[in-house]
């Protein structure tokens, strides 16, 4: 059988279900990034993201951007986790062909982000490959009180999202800030049950919270912020790599949020967490329920 | 101007020229590993290495070996530096026409060494790609007094080898055992000045010595242990993916250390570090010099 007709074939959620893992692993695969046991008061962080040309750009694309994309994929990874990032190794695979001028674009779009982060480029590999292809891994750090994971959404949380989601692809997948210092206001200031950051679109990664957490949600259409970029509603909640973050805290925190939220990037409160006896919900700007089926990404 | 036109391109050691570190980055681009500020009494190693189909491995290659391979070489970076392998996140990029037993295979490589080495498969990203790419990233500890770097290398070092080198391509290249309980060894039980591990080639890599440590040194020929795989002596010394271990140490140590190696794992004396103004010199069988240029691994 081949991968693209095995459905939803995932080598990396296939490896989660054989491995077994030493007691220092406190989260391994199946959240943003891994946590591992570090000092006596914080984790240590650990993701990856791989970019393939034709699928994550395109080699029209401004390579600067590309470079950007790279390692602010994981940066928004680390940002979901709570956390700040540290240090990150790059691999790149380039053909030969490629204009040198290219080349420097992608490491330009990299280091720029990397410093306005306050990541260090500590290590890497070039490798030839007829099509580009750019891995970054990302050590982060976080504090433990400050960890937060996809699994610890509670009934009655309420569900919030930054930014506005859709129409990603026409530039903002390759061009978009991370949620860093959002994140790390949220995580020192409230008790956030639950974050993720929207890669798969705002549908799969709320799902994604909802299944670690063993929870439904209902969410309103009239309080999801759509792009201007986006088609409909439909696809913008479907769309991924938006890059924003989805998180819930208790209503209360949610009212004092809303009070004292003090960055230009907007937070919108979409709807509740409920249990999953209940399921996940959508209220359509008419009134009427539909039950969500959060479709997964598919690569191949 | 084209990539493979513009001589030595290196992405990554062009990154390193321009990078601005925090200070608690102890050694960043140009080691087997970057090395970094951790817990009182030990530093985080952190290494990548990406494997392309078509350059460092076929189709027609067994998928269990090149999964192995995938962080075998990893692993192989971290015993360069003396420490232990501990986290790893893995990015495959995979074709949808790919038969999913050979996803498995990958898998089940991958596992397995991992397992062999201690090593926690933590995280990673599968995402759809024309042709098969694989990038593990691996992190690592090492004791303070045990970090070896390759800049260490000191005037009348004995230099040694581990193994035998050049003809990995019949087969090594894929199904090689890291030196990690051979470098684990030999940094608690000795003074070592100097590691690395022989990917680019045995002249490459102990070029890298020598340029990183500032000196020379002499080698012999007839000293040099070669596969009965290799061709010739030639080749076996610029040939690359041997994975064996580079180190030097002093005389001294090197008396005692013939006396005390405890492995079947074959060690040989190859020869001398000595001051960069003498240069890097081969002799012949026949007894006579041949001044050597390292060439360096071109990648385009």
């Amino acid at each position: 059988m081949k991968l693209k007709d095995s459905g939803e074939f995932n080598f990396i959620n296939r490896i989660s279900r054989a491995v077994k893992l030493s007691n220092r692993v406190i989260k391994g695969i199946g959240d943003d990034a891994a946590v591992l046991g570090y000092t006596k008061d914080k984790y240590l962080l650990f993701t990856t993201d791989m970019l393939v040309e034709g699928k994550h750009f395109y080699k029209s694309d401004k390579a600067e951007l590309v470079g950007k994309k790279a390692i602010s994929c994981n940066i928004s990874d680390i940002a979901a986790m709570g956390g700040v990032p540290k240090f990150a190794v790059i691999s790149v695979g380039l053909p030969g062909s490629l204009d040198l001028k290219y080349a420097d674009g992608l490491y330009k779009g990299i280091k720029k982000a990397a410093d306005g982060f306050g990541v260090d480029l500590v290590g890497g590999d070039t490798v030839g490959s007829k099509k580009i292809v750019i891995n970054i891994a990302l050590t982060g750090e976080v504090e433990n009180k400050n960890l937060t994971l996809r699994s610890g959404a509670k009934e009655n949380d309420a569900i919030f999202i930054t930014g506005y989601i859709g129409g990603s692809i026409k530039l903002k997948h390759l061009n978009f800030t991370p949620r860093l210092k959002e994140a790390r206001y949220l995580v020192k200031n409230f008790k956030i049950n639950s974050m993720i950051d929207v890669s798969d679109g705002l549908l799969a990664d709320l799902g994604h919270i909802l299944k670690e957490s063993g929870k439904g949600a209902i969410i309103y259409e009239r309080a999801v912020p759509i792009s201007k970029n986006a088609s409909n509603f439909n696809s913008a909640v479907r769309d991924g790599e938006d890059f924003e973050l989805i998180f819930t805290l208790t209503e209360s925190s949610a009212d004092r949020l809303k009070k004292i939220w003090p960055f230009k990037t907007k937070i919108s409160e979409i709807g509740r967490i409920c249990s999953s006896r209940k399921g996940f919900f959508l209220v359509r700007k008419n009134g009427k329920s539909e039950k969500i089926k959060p479709a997964g990404f598919t690569h191949f």
